[in-house]
């Protein structure tokens, strides 16, 4: 007996199953909010907003990644004519998108307290929920007080975006077993975060060295693990895949995370700005401490740079002249071997334990990177 | 055949079971974190010592009635001849303390959140983790960086004790429909503390209108809900008491709450600040939206204390002055009247549906606001 295998689905498929997720999280809390009054309901409306906005990486990854593992399994099962229960499959599925989607309200309230920590009020060119609530305040608040109202706001909507990111994982529809196993992985990569975090502010406010070795753990914590690790060895303990895939999932997923955040330094110093959207001095105003800076520091050409490093009043001139070194003294290139060196950990991990419809979605994920100009 | 009930364990002995739960949740954490770093170890360790150092308040409170609500049961069964499990008591009782000790880890998450957001750097005349992590920045760090390394570890750690805090529940071993009424209490706990919070800074910042009712909602919000209602109706889940004995707790502990609150301030304005330990115009020198304040803005007597209210110069003279007229206009007595009525809407509770031993706890908690000066 042949079993029909599961439709594959349509990215366009997936971003609705997961934003319908979304919407419902958060509509059931927007609504009980009301209960507490405008101010508190406005947090949950704002947020809802923001999250529905956004692009769905990370869930889409989880998604696409759990439905290639089940394909594969589907195919073996296929192959030893086992049948499938299909009730049991949507159910299966149905809690694999809550997961997706609790990992994009995690990934939304690291974004709100990184924004309070950092004084962010726009997030791709608009307001975030801060820059909103500030604006809303205007005519209200105390003179001054403002700010202090709206980071207030970021810092209890994180905090509830953490809490509903539990819940979810808590109340999964899974053997108790595989819940803690996925509390593990929520638990590990909440700290992995944190300390990429704690790190990268040490490397601003000038308490901890910004030795190259030291920004690449950062990228790698800060990043890499609740964009990619996370995700991947989800769909991994979801669709019930060995040990070994999962392991080589997670490998992957960490040196695809450092490649995008590499990519990223990269394209805000040296990208288009008509094209990635951002100030194209930025980095360098806020005297960033990345993987470009720590290259240029070990080479003759820094003491020409660090005048301008971190000058809030670089001027366009300037910037241009600072990237022109930057280039000239082989920090550029520097990071593009890092990128290509990433890149080609990540194709190591993909030969081998990897199933191909798994290992086609990651290919996926990482060429998006190469074509990628914000 | 009589069964001998479970001993009645004293308050010593259960502030030891609990501190060793917290010593084995926080010493678990902090030993995993220095794996990232002695900067992320450090904020585990800090964390620690203030955990353990505090008075188990909300802990004490649970299983003081977690034990009361067993003995009673223990006493009905013994009436009726039934036999009790000693083993499954002892899992039962230990599944409870480790939730009285996940309620004091978010205590401290809300305390640390709420010292970042109030600019705080010492609590109880030491230093809180953010005045000590300033302490140690002051060398290393960027001229006028270390407040702000010192505060992003306050909502880093507040972040990871609220993250261990759902861990516990969510780990719990019970089964899984009562995990799940935990899980609830937990998020309805949060909502209401996080709301509380913000109608608190709103007020503070001239964002909210700071009537009485307006200010009585908050202290229930903000204090009672997480300090009394939680640890309360968490004891009647956990001993599978009546829904009937749950509300009714849990109406009573509102009540207490916002008395406990109320006391708070008038301690803070008219208390002996060689017993309270605080400085006794701090209140008034913050512009604090208090009952007492909300009650004074209704009298003839506002006019002559406005001026003084919110300035942060204010002489210790002129806060005597300021003190005298809000016992003058009323505004003492009429908390001290609020006060009272809580009590007696704690003792209508405490008649009927609730046993007598859970009703000494309540009675003890109850009394120990009276004889309190700080």
């Amino acid at each position: 007996m042949t079993i029909t295998s599961s439709t594959v689905r349509s990215r366009t498929d997936l971003c609705t199953a997961i934003e319908d997720e979304l919407s419902g999280l958060i509509g059931k809390r927007a609504s009980a909010a009301t209960t507490y009054g405008p101010d508190f309901a406005r947090l949950w409306a704002l947020a809802g907003q923001n999250v529905l906005g956004g692009k769905f990486v990370r869930p889409l990854l989880l998604m696409e990644t759990y439905d290639a593992l089940q394909q594969t399994h589907e195919d073996q099962q296929a192959h030893q004519a086992h049948h499938g229960n299909s009730s049991t499959e949507t159910r299966q599925r149905e809690t694999a998108i809550s997961i997706a989607a609790a990992i994009e309200l995690l990934h939304y309230a690291f974004l709100l307290h990184d924004d309070v920590i950092d004084g962010d009020l726009v997030r791709r060119r608009h307001p975030n929920l801060i820059g909103s609530l500030l604006a809303e305040a205007g005519e209200n608040s105390r003179a001054g007080s403002g700010l202090h109202w709206a980071q207030t706001g970021g810092i209890l909507m994180g905090d509830m975006l953490l809490a509903a990111t539990h819940q979810s994982f808590a109340r999964a529809d899974l053997p108790h077993e595989l819940r803690l196993r996925l509390l593990d992985l929520l638990e590990h990569t909440i700290n992995e975060t944190v300390a990429g975090e704690q790190l990268d502010v040490g490397l601003g406010d000038g308490v901890i060295a910004p030795d190259l070795q030291t920004i690449l753990v950062m990228c790698g914590y800060k990043t890499a693990t609740y964009t990619f690790e996370l995700p991947l060895r989800a769909a991994a303990t979801l669709a019930g895949a060995d040990f070994a895939v999962e392991n080589a999932l997670a490998t992957a997923g960490r040196h695809l995370g450092l490649a995008f955040q590499l990519q990223d330094d990269l394209l805000s110093t040296f990208g288009d700005p008509r094209r990635h959207g951002k100030d194209p001095f930025s980095d360098l105003r806020e005297g960033k401490e990345t993987a470009i800076i720590a290259h240029a520091r070990t080479t003759i050409a820094w003491p020409d740079i660090e005048p301008f490093f971190g000058k809030p009043e670089l001027s366009v001139g300037d910037g241009e002249h600072v990237r022109r070194y930057l280039t000239d003294c082989g920090a550029e290139a520097f990071v593009q071997g890092l990128i290509e060196e990433q890149l080609q950990a990540v194709n190591n991990q993909l030969t081998g334990t990897i199933p191909a419809s798994v290992r086609n979605v990651m290919l996926d994920f990482a060429g998006q990177l190469e074509g990628r100009q914000s």
